[in-house]
């Protein structure tokens, strides 16, 4: 069966530079996949190898000569979208001409415009980001919401535990996958108010296998399948998470550079060799490298790529986006909830 | 002029087999300092070695058989928490027999019997938990509230700000500190209220070299000299930039002893001789080799070790105590705030 997906080619610290080889890619492994190209056409043919026509005609570009740049406010994005090659391929999704859409744009705006553009799920307060954490034993942990909602009740954290369950059992393959809820652990002040009482509601649900709280040192330790959080922690933990990762990275690889004098070559060579699987275990933390988020609870699949995507990210994250849409995530959550 | 501390010799993962040799090289270091040791008298006995007289003269141990462990809840901490070794320490500030009290134990039970046993300077709404955070430039940052307040309105806020302020001017010499308050980027819905109401009242006061938000991922780049957060994005913030840390040393420590087959004794040698250095600096962001946390706000200095600080570091908290003490910051906080 084909399926069509809109692409905002503008979007992210590279644009077409880097989403019109991951979309070729993409293209290359699925073939009855179709895209629908957003931005502008120029810039987005600069990029576009000689291709073959296999591939060319399942590609349609959309010029549009207007973007919407990351650094601009979420208010003036909204206000200005119209014609955006990030609203028009929203837009696609809205109109039903692609199921689900990508971008590696502005997140406000993102998330703003699909709230707008997209139907939330009958029953669904708030739809909520969601991303898949990488784990130390090289697992995942599926954690949200990571910024769309900065204040939540403690049904809506509920909603995201029942939407964050449904997300693990088809995205990790889980069965029955373990739900927290992020909190600190000092105890008397043993969290806000809304958390406690999302503890009780999920305490109550037999279809949930809660387990508890969890720390923000447990994050990547693979103790849950599911952590929960408002948006603003959820955002808090996921930015210091990968910012301390990428930090150490950075010191490591600075480091290594530094070598001694009497180091020679062959020696520089085995170094590296040896250090080589180090850095890709460690790689799986630097966020550039991750598939980016979904905004969970909309009647479409949205797939947000991290702004700082290289080609192979952005391709990770349409392929996230081309699952969600063979597993019918949204149609799940729906039955579910129902 | 002498000076007198009281320390929990239970608290900690270790108790006395950290606390005693800890006590012991600070003692040798400050010869005009005294220690009241609160703890069980054997145990402290164990780990006290044959010392000189100059040294033993300036401790007195005061046996208690009653302790609060790390993990018992703190509401029953509170309630059985007479004649522990953390209640006694910190009685003994009350009553004027120390200036400082120290413990590697219960957080929540520290804080907890802090605020109800030290009177708050007047004018503090609420003491905060402070902390030295390392920077990936070696130097470091004042981070509060890192837990003591899980809600906090804007002129709390204010207040951490202002003492973190004076915190860091006193702790890392620093003159007109850059304050910032810790957020979450995505704009239309950028933070709290409270955040934003704080965000108005530190523009306004030209004493407070006030710089704006800053978000998770920024934490160790030294952006700015005190982060101002409530307590529980605090708490999260630095247990999941401690997690993480701790969980990426831990992976390259593991990784580091799979050495091939043909790797020599010899080649072993150079290759950690090579690492060190990079060992070294990560060292800085295992949360067990830190000073640990201050209630800021109090009459008296009140500081808390990591539960599984070793000696060094149970050493260093005692340092901090000693320097507090000496530069007066309780008083200057309460200088600067009437």
């Amino acid at each position: 069966m084909s399926l069509t997906i809109a692409l905002d080619m503008m979007g992210g610290d590279f644009g077409p530079r880097i989403t019109v080889p991951a979309a070729i890619q993409v293209l290359e492994k699925y073939p009855t996949l179709r895209f629908l190209f957003f931005g502008d056409h120029n810039a987005i043919q600069q990029y576009l190898p000689q291709i073959d026509k296999s591939l060319s005609q399942r590609i349609i570009v959309h010029h549009c000569d207007r973007q919407i740049f990351s650094d601009t406010a979420i208010t003036q994005a909204l206000r200005y979208s119209k014609g955006t090659s990030l609203r028009l391929a929203i837009e696609a999704v809205q109109k039903n001409s692609a199921v689900a859409c990508v971008s590696a744009g502005n997140t406000g705006a993102l998330m703003g415009l699909s709230k707008i553009l997209i139907q939330p799920l009958p029953g669904i307060q708030r739809p909520a980001l969601v991303s898949l954490l990488p784990t130390m034993n090289g697992l995942h942990s599926v954690m949200l919401d990571l910024g769309a909602n900065i204040e939540t009740n403690a049904e809506q954290l509920y909603q995201f535990a029942r939407m964050g369950a449904i997300f693990a059992e088809n995205m990790l393959d889980l069965v029955y996958p373990r739900v927290s809820l992020l909190n600190i652990g000092i105890e008397a002040i043993k969290g806000l108010p809304a958390i406690r009482e999302a503890a009780t509601l999920l305490e109550k649900d037999i279809n949930i296998n809660y387990i508890g709280f969890i720390e923000g040192d447990q994050l990547l330790n693979h103790y849950a399948d599911v952590i929960v959080s408002d948006g603003f922690n959820g955002n808090i933990a996921l930015k210091t998470l990968e910012g301390t990762a990428k930090n150490i990275i950075q010191l490591l690889k600075q480091n290594q550079s530094t070598h001694p004098i009497w180091c020679t070559n062959w020696f520089k060579q085995i170094l590296r060799h040896m250090l080589k699987e180090k850095y890709q275990q460690l790689q799986s933390f630097n966020p550039d490298k991750h598939s980016g988020a979904s905004l969970l609870g909309l009647q479409s699949v949205i797939v947000k790529s991290h702004g700082s995507s290289n080609s192979n990210a952005f391709a990770t994250a349409i392929e996230h986006a081309i699952t969600q849409v063979n597993k019918n995530i949204p149609e799940k959550i729906l039955n579910e909830l129902r």
